[in-house]
Parts: C-alpha cells; structure tokens; sequence
C-alpha cells in the first residue's frame, strides 16, 4: 500500500494526527533502562506506551549514528511495524547521483523519510522514483533561524520556501509531504495555500512552542497530515520515581497531545 | 591544531590537493575482499595505495549507514589517521536544536564535515562553534539539477548559492569552506571572487567530469583546498586480474589526478 495512504487508515482507525518523534538523546535517557542497547530499551518502552495514540513514530537519524545505533534503529523499526504503526525516518538527507541512491536504500526498511530540497529535484529522484514510499520535503522549518534562507525573495514575490513547496507538489505521483513548522503559523497557513494537496509534518508544537491549532487547520490535507512531538512526550515522565511512572507519562503525553489536536480536527 | 592549518601542512608536505572519496559502494565492491567488514578492508587497501598522494580522506556518509558500516567507518578513519591524513566526513548534515547538536558529535571523531545551509546558521552553529575543524558548507554542488534552487536569484542580483557563499565567509571563525562543483567552472570563478579566503572542496573532477584546471585555480585559498574524486580513484582498478593490481590502480589513478592538478598550481 502506498505510504500515505497507509497513513490515511491509520489516521482513522487509531483517531489521531500524533507523530511521536523517537530522539533518543543519550544525555536523557533514564538510568534504570538495563541493556546492551539502552536507546533500544527506551524506544521499545516509549512505543509499548504510546502506540495507541501514534499515527506514525517519527526516529531522527542523528541519534542512531554509530554502531550500536543502527541496531537500536533496525530493532525499534522492526517493533513499531508489529505494532502496525508506520515510521518517518527523519533524516533530511540530500546528495547526488550514487550516493543519494545509496540514503533512499534506506526505504527498503522504513516507511517515509525526510529529504533537503537545496540540492534540487535529480538529487531527489532516488527518493521520489518510490512512489510506495513518503517523502516529505524540507519547505519551512521550525528553527528561528529557519528564516535567513527560506525567507529569502526568489522571484514573482514568491519566498524560497514557498518555491520548494510548488516545485514539491509538482515532483509528487502521491508520494510527496513537505515538513512545515508550527512556529511560524502564518507561513504553514500561506504554504497550505500553495498546495492544497500535500499532506504535512508539522514539527515544533512541543517544546518549540508552534501554534497546535494553526498545526491541525493547515497541515492536514483531505485529513491526512502529522503533527510531531518529540521530546514533549518522550521525556514527559523525566523526575518520575519509577520506571513504570516514567513511560506512563509519555504515553498519557501522547494521549493528550492527540486530545488536543483532535479539538481542531 | 585547527583543520585548515592541518590540512596546510598536508597539502605543502605531500604536495598534494588530492582529497580521495572513500564510497565503498557495496555494488562495486571486488569479490576477493575476505572479511566480515569490506568496507573497512577495502578503505584500508585503498589507503595503504593512495595516502602518499592524499591531502585528505572524504568518506560519504551515506555508505557506512548500517550497524556494520558505522563499524567500518570508525576503523577507517582511525586508520587514516594513522598514516597521518586528515579525514572530512562527507555528510551533508542539516538539523536543528538539541538534533543538530547530535550530528555535531561526530566531529569528536572526524577532523571536517559536509553540511547543508538550507535550515539557517542557526541549525549549523554547533559545527560552527568548532573551531578546530573544518565545516564546509555546499554552496553550488555538482549535480545538473543544483541550479534548480542555488541558482534562483535572490536579491541584489545574487544567487542564492552566491548568497549562501557570503553569508558562510560571515560565520567563519578560520573554520568554514564551501563545495563548490567543478561542473560550473564560471560560477566556481565567481563564487572565488565573492569569497576570495575560503578554502573549496571541489568535487566532480572525476566520474562527473569536472574542469581540472578551474578546480585548482578557483578552489585553493591561499594555497589551501581540495579537490575530491570518488569512484575515478577507488574503482580504477575493476576488471583488474589480482587483487595487488586492483590497489595498484587506485594508488596510479590518485598519483595520476595529483600531477595533473599539480600542473595548475
């Protein structure tokens, strides 16, 4: 099945938009998790927590970048896939020719990935030529710095942002997102303008502080769209007393995360 | 002692400009490779034939991610290192806040990076901040479909790979170069005279095709700057009937680019 639509049912069966991010900061970690492969041990836990409440689980690469990493990656994928939940790699990767056809091999195993557009649309290709796969554009993101480049001018009063997320909706064949940040609400309002079509990430509702209302009216298009949280539900239970406590925290996190976003639904 | 000064020393003690990229594509790999880490044997034959004519090591991120590949790429570099070759991870790393920070880790390891300005100088200041390695930001890349972003005009006249050249030249603290392809020799030409003191990576005078002589005249700032091939290199010797022969051909094919960039220094 394709991605997103894939996306779709499971929007619907489970009732929610909630894209957990797992970012498993190994400064974070509680100490009580006994493995080899504590970001393992974690990820496992937090999805046993919140999978009720996930649209898809949304892992960012850089905390898997070592050896051990990769397993704990492959492992935590394995698991949220027997839970029937999709998952986002979030990698923002963009290269050329050989090399970006060796990142999209990545797809063999996850369900989605996050892509840079600066490199333009060949770079891409080996990610969009997957049409059972979703690719999610980088357009406007969440970062105050996110400005100094995708703000800039690039003709026919379009921002550069703005241009990435047209020229996005032209490469897909139902197979493209873009990742647009809830921190600048106007901006997501004036890219879901743009393309009406797309479905959206939208990132920093958490502890960014984005506008979750803004998320959900301008992320989701024909209902399909994610709205992501990472280390608002993951280290939601940080200070609890026991590792019971912890992981409840998260998935009761999650649980009013979607509450929430299901208000503006 | 910071990057740049490193690769100086290198540069000036081997006479060389040569960055050779270690893409071990697992396609490509010679069968006679007996061991439970190929990548990591054949990086090790490939540097035992090509240091004395490397400035530097450029391994691409996107062919060690894997459990066994980030294995791989630890003892590569470390054995890189060994034979006193400075390493740049070719990353193309691009995130944000608390994830940013974790790309940046890898820089405990690796003497230089790759990384994508489209998220803002914000996303890149945890590379930035230090300054004892190297941080090359792309600017104009060597693929044909960069000019579909990079070259958009963005005020002034500027481009934006342009734009992005100047506002690199701003963040430098002596720490910062660019890539920019040897594909587009005029706009490697004018990128040089925006930024007259950054050092270039230059990729694409290899398999792609690239202007040798412009690589050398535009990417050295004061001497300093290099100019990559991958697969020109590391896969000279494929159909070659020993495995000595195979390495012997890497190790001419680098003396080989070496003197010819030589010719133009």
């Amino acid at each position: 099945m394709a991605f997103f639509d894939e996306l779709a049912a499971r929007i619907e069966r489970r009732d929610t938009v909630v894209s957990v991010g797992l970012d498993p900061d190994p400064d974070r970690l509680p100490e009580f998790l006994d493995s080899d492969l504590p970001r393992w041990a974690f990820n496992r836990r937090i999805i046993d927590a919140t999978h009720e409440h996930a649209a898809c689980y949304k892992p960012n690469a850089a905390f898997y970048e070592d050896s051990d990493g990769w397993r704990a990656l492959e492992e935590t994928v394995a698991y949220a896939h027997g839970k029937g939940v999709p998952v986002l790699l979030d990698a923002k990767r963009g290269d050329i020719g050989n090399t970006a056809r060796q990142y999209a091999t990545v797809l063999d195993s996850v369900d989605a990935i996050t892509v840079n557009p600066y490199l333009g649309a060949d770079a891409l290709q080996p990610f969009l030529s997957r049409e059972d796969k979703g690719v999610f554009v980088l357009a406007r993101t969440s970062n105050p710095g996110a400005q100094e480049f995708q703000r800039l001018e690039v003709g026919n009063g379009k921002r550069l942002y703005e241009y990435v997320a047209q020229r996005a909706a032209e490469w897909s064949e139902g197979n493209v997102g873009l990742v647009v940040g809830a921190t600048a609400p106007e901006e997501l309002e004036a890219v879901r303008e743009l393309v009406p079509e797309l479905p959206f990430l939208v990132p920093g509702v958490g502890t960014q502080g984005g506008d979750a209302e803004a998320a959900v009216e301008h992320g989701l298009a024909g209902g399909v769209g994610l709205v992501n949280s990472s280390r608002g539900i993951i280290f939601a239970g940080e200070g609890s007393q026991s590792a019971e406590r912890y992981f409840d925290a998260a998935g009761a996190a999650a649980r009013r995360l979607k509450r929430r976003l299901n208000e503006y639904r």
